[in-house]
């Protein structure tokens, strides 16, 4: 089973990845390695982390389907029959640090040399827009996977190349761009996307 | 068809509500009348009508589901075809105003003197109290359907009544004590329950 989500983005299973040859090679400190766990992984860890220790309040939201048919076995829990996937309308991450309201969005890509585009939907960059305007802090956090490689890009920045590409320009962020314009996580093991200090340095 | 919601709220179709006899009695003012909406259909229309007039960026999570099996029919969407409803691990509603986080719950009941704490999770109880300790707003936002009325609660007063009933007192919060506690808000057309103003008062 395979499950599609709306970003087109498709489910690996955790035994698939680690058995990928090619990631194993490049896996040199094991204890630090991303071992298999995809982004969202990463940051739900994170963000039980920085709530466990009372550091921030920051949840990602549900997948949001349509329900159409549900049924009620008798004696137990109902089941969703017929459900589809719909597009999120916001950003899949916010929450509350330090008094102030932040949004994110988590991306990864398995490209080596930049970010595409597409991986965005128009109306969540209208939305970390909107945000920015009641001065919530808004920012991307985006995985090169075959590189191990992570960065927060703050919303602004990449508004500018999102912009770009409307104005006909190139439908990727360069890595040498995210690395100008993002700041790079260093991932570790408590907490995995340490990327709330980096926070400090966007207000 | 029925949704049963993991609150066990029930989700009733619109027709059904405006075609009873006893509801139908009390709409003097038809204009400002709920007209069978449910307490979430209004809150949409109303954070909508905030986003449109970039007032605050608030939006309703999507319902917690845990899906089994997806199916991808050949040339049309994904289907899901078994999936569960999950407890919510947080609120409802959450979003950003006036450079702060906002995060509350929306309830409704037919009781017409008092309001059943059963409709809280626990965990949202500890959801809202870590929001407050990070300085955001939390609240609850109360409808007496049947006495077409509405009221914002702040939290820490929530919490007083929640705090009863875990020390062994009543299971429910009366009337009278929202009435005290909390601050009634007077429907209207639009926005539909303007609960913004009231903030400040809570700052």
């Amino acid at each position: 089973m395979a499950i599609n989500y709306p970003n087109g983005k498709k489910f690996v299973p955790q035994k698939e990845q680690q058995t990928d040859p090619k990631k194993k090679k490049k896996k040199k400190d094991f204890s630090f390695s991303n071992r298999g766990k995809t982004l969202e992984d990463e940051l739900n860890e994170t963000n039980d982390y920085y709530l466990q220790l009372g550091r921030a309040v920051i949840h990602k939201k549900p997948v949001p389907v349509q329900i159409v048919r549900v049924e009620y076995p008798s004696r137990s829990a109902a089941v969703i029959k017929e459900a589809y996937f719909r597009s999120p309308s916001t950003t899949d991450y916010n929450g509350v640090w330090n008094g102030k309201y932040i949004d994110f969005e988590a991306k990864e890509t398995e490209n080596k040399t930049s970010f595409p585009l597409k991986n965005i939907h128009e109306h969540q960059i209208h939305h970390m827009a909107q945000v920015r305007k009641h001065d919530g802090l808004a920012f991307l956090i985006i995985r090169f996977s075959s590189l191990d490689r992570y960065f927060i890009v703050p919303f602004e920045a990449f508004e500018f190349f999102w912009n770009r590409m409307m104005d006909g320009g190139r439908k990727s962020v360069t890595l040498a761009e995210i690395e100008e314009t993002g700041i790079e996580l260093k991932p570790g093991a408590f907490p995995r996307i340490d990327y709330l200090p980096q926070l400090h340095k966007f207000q």
